[in-house]
């Protein structure tokens, strides 16, 4: 069974102070919520343990995180099945199997309150009048999400890249309320380098003239800075060899599509793939997303910092009792094995159980979209098995090495 | 003895086949001629030897390569003596002993022509119907200005980033006029993802209303374009080690010299130290630099390719004869160790006497300009001794290890 829903959850403060009236939450479901785990694993929770899977989705994701099929054959114009063959029947999360919940963040563009939203004060849109947004509003948005969906203990929450990010501010925010946790593809807080990347970014489109401020609905919206700005995501989720591999130099063979006005002097040099490629990115992206949403679901990742109010990376994971499986990638350059393995070291001070799986992968920081059979295998180990799952490793393989117990397991994973 | 000169080289017809009817180059010259090189090390040249050094500048360099006594206390406005450390009296590259010139390359905008300059047929600047330019092209009119400084055979020419595209073009293409080359953080050819970056950087420019087409002189400049190209470039410069040891994650500590419109909701956030570097990057160089230019020259280093019309790398170095010392730095991710690896095999099977002499350094593209004392050792020793100099090593140690021989030289770099 899988719903689509938006649910208005009244009131909200946000972590900036600011309020408004009414936060409006749309969600999918998948699965049949059992309310009790098939192992239940921690001792005495606070809340039953239950078979509901909260899915965190990444910067500009959305709730539909699993093929559905009331969905009809295409979802042109919202962001597709973003994890389809991850989440669903049969796949690594299993909704035959688990109740896996995915919301899209406060601030984002595909149904949750965010700057395009109506402001009920005005009759128009927020725009930048939306207050500013925090990886824990969204936390604090699927808690309450959750708990009108009747859902206490997560079995499991699991999320990539800045998802990744929400992933731990649970388990700061609410470590009794998971189990077990995987937080791929992401790190304890961005770095510099990501950082500039990010502020370039958003100054493209700050610094197009359509965006007027940020009131720009109903008038010309500023594409051509949400074009560079999503240009600049597109690299970084790609690596060095994923795009020597995909593009080097060659020529698309064609006229590039043109920009007005002309640019007479280009035309002696080729359109090579690696821009046709840009463009064509840019061009659906600018379909299906917002520019303020943009400029607000990137500054909740630069702001989260997971040592935040907290002594450091370590205290802050301090209280979780579950399991915490990290999943890094080994071309990936926005999030990397380095910081996976810092977050690693961090939550092994803190005595939490936890292991850092490293994937080889040439993809970059898109493996964790692109490479499901990598990605998988470890996740449904954690979620059935957890971390004594045959297919996970960890490079602190010198202690409590994973793979020495639960071979019982090997066979779920030779498919 | 400096000069600092403009020459008109006539009538230009550049690899694009479009000719414009006057060239006019900017060059500055330090030191003395003497016509004939110190040791005359090559076989019987077809030009005689001498003690000219020709230096290439980088993307954005001009011929100001050294300081000049006569340049005052400032040269703001300009770009400044951007190697003044490494050329100059008693510097590696030392002025009392060599002839240095560098000369401001066509398509950029430091007296040299390009697009800013005044087309004679309309009296109004080029625009962007100044020609398509290549690194070629920057070749062949440093070859006249040469030829009218009465300068055959060069003892060497050096160049970094794209100036190293530059003096691979002059082995390539006048293999019997250069006794010694250095190319430094250079490539035969640029990346697919530097390739990227630079596509997104010249569209943040055309995408500018400002930009109008390439004809904005008289009016409102690009500069929201070229602010974000450069952030970009100064992205690429520096590395993921030396962003992290330099502004971290930590808050400027002060408000945002805002852009107009305001933006609200970036308020809550920090101004961070890296935003403020980018943003002050941006500012200076929006005030030196001119957009179209920029589009020009990052084109001519996106199309430089070595191979180009030859069989192979190997192939294009074949005809040279002389020594070649390759320097690369392991914090660089735009022109990669890696890269100048390749070349140095490409030169070894090519029979071409080669060093790669690797840097240590967390510097990233950056350290080329910021480590003289790394950087000029090898240089001044190519130029004095040749590969066999002491401090020169090369990544190939099996064979021929420079540093076996010439001991002789080692007080030189103790200082």
């Amino acid at each position: 069974m899988t719903t689509k829903d938006a649910i208005d959850l009244g009131e909200f403060r946000f972590e900036s102070g600011e309020s408004i009236p009414s936060l409006e939450v749309a969600y999918e479901t998948y699965g049949e919520f059992t309310g009790s785990a098939e192992s239940g694993c921690a001792s005495e929770p606070e809340k039953p343990a239950s078979n509901a899977v909260l899915v965190c989705h990444a910067l500009t994701g959305s709730s539909h995180v699993a093929r559905r099929p009331d969905a009809g054959g295409d979802t042109a114009g919202q962001a597709r099945a973003w994890w389809g063959d991850v989440v669903g029947p049969g796949k690594a999360i299993d909704t035959s199997e688990y109740y896996v919940v995915c919301a899209n963040a406060p601030g984002s563009c595909y149904g949750t309150s965010g700057p395009p939203s109506e402001n009920p004060e005005t009759g128009e849109p927020y725009g930048t009048d939306f207050p500013p947004v925090t990886v824990g509003d969204w936390t604090r948005a699927q808690r309450r999400l959750l708990d009108e969906l009747g859902v206490g203990r997560l079995h499991a929450v699991v999320g990539g890249s800045v998802g990744g990010m929400n992933v731990l501010d649970w388990l700061r925010r609410y470590p009794d309320d998971v189990d077990r946790a995987a937080v791929v593809a992401s790190a304890a807080r961005l770095d510099a380098q990501c950082l500039a990347l990010d502020t370039v970014a958003r100054r493209a489109i700050t610094s197009d003239p359509d965006w007027n401020g940020g009131h720009y609905y109903g008038g010309p919206e500023p594409e051509a800075g949400l074009a560079r700005a999503r240009q600049i995501g597109h690299i970084m989720y790609l690596s060095k060899a994923s795009m020597a591999q995909k593009f080097g130099r060659r020529s698309a063979g064609r006229e590039a599509v043109r920009e007005e006005p002309p640019d007479p002097a280009a035309a002696f040099f080729p359109y090579r793939e690696v821009e046709s490629y840009l463009d064509y990115q840019a061009e659906k992206f600018v379909d299906r997303f917002d520019a303020n949403s943009y400029l607000y679901m990137t500054r909740a990742m630069d702001d989260f910092d997971l040592s935040a109010g907290y002594e450091s990376d370590a205290d802050a994971l301090a209280a979780f009792e579950g399991e915490l499986l990290l999943l890094s990638f080994t071309g990936d350059w926005h999030f990397t094995v380095e910081q996976s393995e810092a977050l690693a070291e961090a939550a092994r001070s803190a005595d939490v159980d936890v292991a850092h799986h490293v994937v080889e992968s040439d993809h970059g920081h898109d493996a964790f979209l692109v490479e499901p059979e990598k990605v998988g295998p470890p996740l449904s180990e954690l979620l059935s098995t957890g971390l004594g799952g045959r297919t996970i490793s960890d490079t602190d393989a010198g202690t409590d090495e994973p793979s020495s117990f639960a071979p019982v397991h090997t066979s779920l994973f030779s498919r």
